[in-house]
């Protein structure tokens, strides 16, 4: 029996769980929904990375290049529409771009799914994304910031005054995702980062709740950006965005001076949580996988065993099973794919073995 | 050649890394300088993990029980205490109980060497730790909770008003640790559960800069911590405390209210966070592997690239890389395993791999 991966995604996770299980010996098969390699990094136009501001670019193409080789076989345009079997020896059907069935044994899968980026549009008008042009999206920005320019949509002129509001869509009991997407704060500073460095007449503020600069971040992002970049932190709650002139203001409190705060601005920029993609929803139903209450795949053994899914033989890689950091996501790939090819050689009857 | 992974650290993320190479058919010989396996875990008394206060003892039993296999030498007592050669062909010295050392040829090499917490002595006073036997530590608590007690230490009774006092010795620039620690908000909600749990009379106190409960850990510990437990969240800065009776007074600031705090309580938890262990540090030095700034290794390829170190061939699993929690650990050595496997088969000379 050959030691073949199914994995499904080809973003950052499955990249690297793909090239990892090629390292080990193993094959792969690699399903991408996309016609393209590169997960959201690459279809919501990521620029630079969080935390050292490193090419986006760059990195994907070092991913693609680690699956370029004949242990793995990407099949593009194609979805998992079936599973069968159990650990060692599923058999799955993907779909590919003709619609056409086509069966693929394997003897573990890695589901690398991903996230997609909030709606801001779920919430009712409250921050009026479908509203006003000049509210944005973190993604949105980082689409400008990709091609050198950071500019209000509604006029294409550079903005005198710049704004994040940190949390939209995470942290939201009324919602629904109670959880922190633990990104948002790092993304949001390195987009001011980068906003300052283009338009060194423009300030930028973040109104946050309190910033969650875990681990190395702090150093790395927070205060280069306070002391080099004039970045301004403000603690504070925005509860409504209303048209003034071509402007807009936004209203809300300022927490720390506790007091109401109305500030004009020329573009604002919501900094929206992780969601589970609808790869990641769909797969889950396909493969059967138990999701925790937000829909993401559940890791019923976390925090000692962050990969293993509610099926033996099923791995969970990256932000498929809940909000995570490049970190996070790579160390995910690896140690899944340590387990996967881990599992079927452990699974192979010992008579193969010994026949190999 | 034999397929040879060398472990230094038998700590959770070393135990990881070692199961995920047998398991991958690789062969391991596993260093750690104590004569137990476990790790801090172990060492510091682990009663119940973070998030889900599930069994410490157990968990690092199911770690401890996935090296009893053949492919796996386990060396106790010993130190690393030299090394020479390169990727695919390290010779390591290893120093046993005895002081002899002895050789071991390794493919590759995975630092865990880990983590140590915090000690509260170095910050002059302030917090007198060594002054008052009621001021603990995160892991002093810890070590009662273990034995399903918690008294004033001072007098062996119920504590009728316990306090934590968040980021004692992280996000400090004054002590050069200015990173995060990343566990401390969590680990101290959990602690103050068990309290409540254990003294329902007991009045129990978080005083935090902010409470990091990145991704799901606010559903799973913050709000049960509220909500069930009744654990009062304070945001404060603590400046001093100072004997009062039999009692301790501790001064500071009430940072929502925006006014002068003095409170007294029976036990005062300096919620101390992750400095790299000895080991950490000697190894780094032994090896000849690049640190950053607080001495923790450094990943130079970060985020993309989290456990590579400065040297081929040699990668870094868990805490000894900074400050991480149980998710990240098992994640990172489960990717390390892979990659110290992957780069040994990919260096090993084609005719060699033609005749084995």
């Amino acid at each position: 029996m050959p030691e073949t991966v199914l994995i499904v995604g080809g973003g950052p996770a499955g990249l690297e769980a793909a090239r990892a299980v090629a390292d080990l010996g193993g094959r792969v098969v690699l399903v991408e929904r996309r016609e393209v390699l590169g997960g959201t990094p690459d279809e919501a136009n990521y620029a630079a990375l969080t935390p050292h501001l490193g090419s986006a670019q760059e990195a994907l193409d070092r991913l693609r290049a680690g699956v370029g080789r004949p242990e793995v076989e990407v099949l593009l345009g194609s979805t998992v529409t079936a599973c069968r079997g159990s650990v060692g020896d599923f058999t799955v059907t993907v779909s590919g771009p003709d619609g056409a069935g086509r069966e693929v044994g394997a003897g573990a899968v890695v589901v690398a799914t991903g996230f997609t980026h909030f709606d801001p549009g779920r919430e009712t008008q409250m921050y009026g994304y479908y509203e006003f042009p000049d509210v944005i999206t973190l993604p949105d920005a980082e689409k400008m910031l990709k091609e050198h320019r950071f500019v209000r949509p509604s006029t294409g002129e550079p903005p005198r005054s710049v704004a994040f509001i940190q949390c939209v869509g995470s942290r939201d009991r009324r919602i629904g995702n109670e959880y922190c997407s633990k990104v948002c704060c790092g993304v949001a500073s390195k987009e001011a980062i980068e906003i300052r460095r283009l338009l060194p007449d423009c300030k930028v503020y973040i109104f946050y709740i309190d910033m969650r600069m875990y681990g190395y971040w702090e150093n790395q992002i927070y205060w280069p950006a306070q002391e080099q970049y004039n970045v301004n932190y403000i603690r504070g709650i925005v509860t409504e965005i209303v048209g003034k002139g071509d402007r807009l203001l936004m209203k809300g409190e300022d927490t720390t001076m506790g007091r109401p705060l109305e500030v004009l601005m020329d573009v604002i920029v919501l900094s929206v949580g992780m969601e589970p993609s609808r790869g990641t929803r769909e797969i889950a139903g396909i493969l059967g996988l138990e999701q925790n209450r937000y829909g993401f795949i559940a890791a019923p053994g976390e925090p000692m065993d962050p990969i293993s899914t509610s099926v033996p033989g099923i791995y969970v890689a990256g932000a498929a099973a809940g909000p995570r950091d490049l970190e996070d996501t790579m160390g995910t790939a690896g140690a899944a794919a340590a387990r996967a090819l881990g599992v079927i050689r452990s699974a192979r009857p010992a008579a193969a073995t010994a026949g190999a």
